[in-house]
């Protein structure tokens, strides 16, 4: 039992994250609805900066979308969900496993605009929510154009 | 044009969220999203406590619980969301559209441990994040019982 253990920790500690014990169709269904919710609460700050502004609505949807950019969702990539099913077909392209260095560009630039999100949201300034509004927007395009199959 | 947009704006203000022009079958969809990114959060906290102990997945797997928990998913469960189907058929119970006073009760307290297990992940003790685990977990399971289907 002992080595057995050992062995089960060995496995942990090489991998480096829990993650890598994911089933592919599970790894993508969480990704799915960690875009899927980031979407849900990107809608609502749009919702506020285009009709009735509603400070804490913002500073909540700001807040999920920065947590959840923040989260390491990068170790839902794991090998073999380039292709499969989770909530639906992943839309993941190919490239997103091979150019880590375009990756890692858009990744980096979107932790930063969803950190700055979070930041102007606090602030209630609607005309700083909807200018960063649409600097984070354009983040989300930018990793969706290189890097998500379009429907 | 004018008139139109009074009459679209009046209709936000009387709502008082942006939420109520969700169709029911993405406000399904959102929050099956926002639970299912938290499993995969509490998932990781668990193999955590259980196995390698990392702070900082700890850490970015509790805030993305606690900004979930305070995102206002309330506003998901419109009118007419009582059936229906998201990713998949709701499994929520009649009861959480009656039972205003019992959804509060759980919803409080599960909001209070999220907010607590976040507090408690940044201090890094590996022990009262066990514990304090248990008690989210707990929080979870309150609701699960009282209003989720059971598979």
């Amino acid at each position: 039992m002992k080595s057995k253990l050992l062995l089960a920790l060995l496995s942990i500690t090489l991998t480096g994250t829990a993650a890598a014990q994911l089933k592919p169709e599970d790894a993508i269904k969480f990704r799915q609805s960690g875009y899927t919710f980031m979407a849900w609460n990107m809608g609502r700050i749009k919702a506020n900066v285009e009709g009735q502004f509603n400070k804490e609505e913002v500073i909540k949807s700001a807040n999920a979308i920065q947590a959840i950019a923040n989260s390491g969702m990068g170790a839902l990539y794991l090998p073999g969900t380039d292709k499969g099913t989770g909530w639906e077909k992943t839309r993941v392209k190919p490239a997103f496993f091979t150019d880590k260095e375009g990756v890692a560009k858009v990744a980096i630039a979107f932790n930063k605009e969803a950190n700055e999100m979070a930041k102007v949201a606090a602030t209630g300034d609607a005309a700083a929510i909807k200018e960063q509004f649409g600097k984070l927007g354009a983040a989300c395009k930018a990793c969706h154009d290189d890097f998500k199959i379009k429907q």
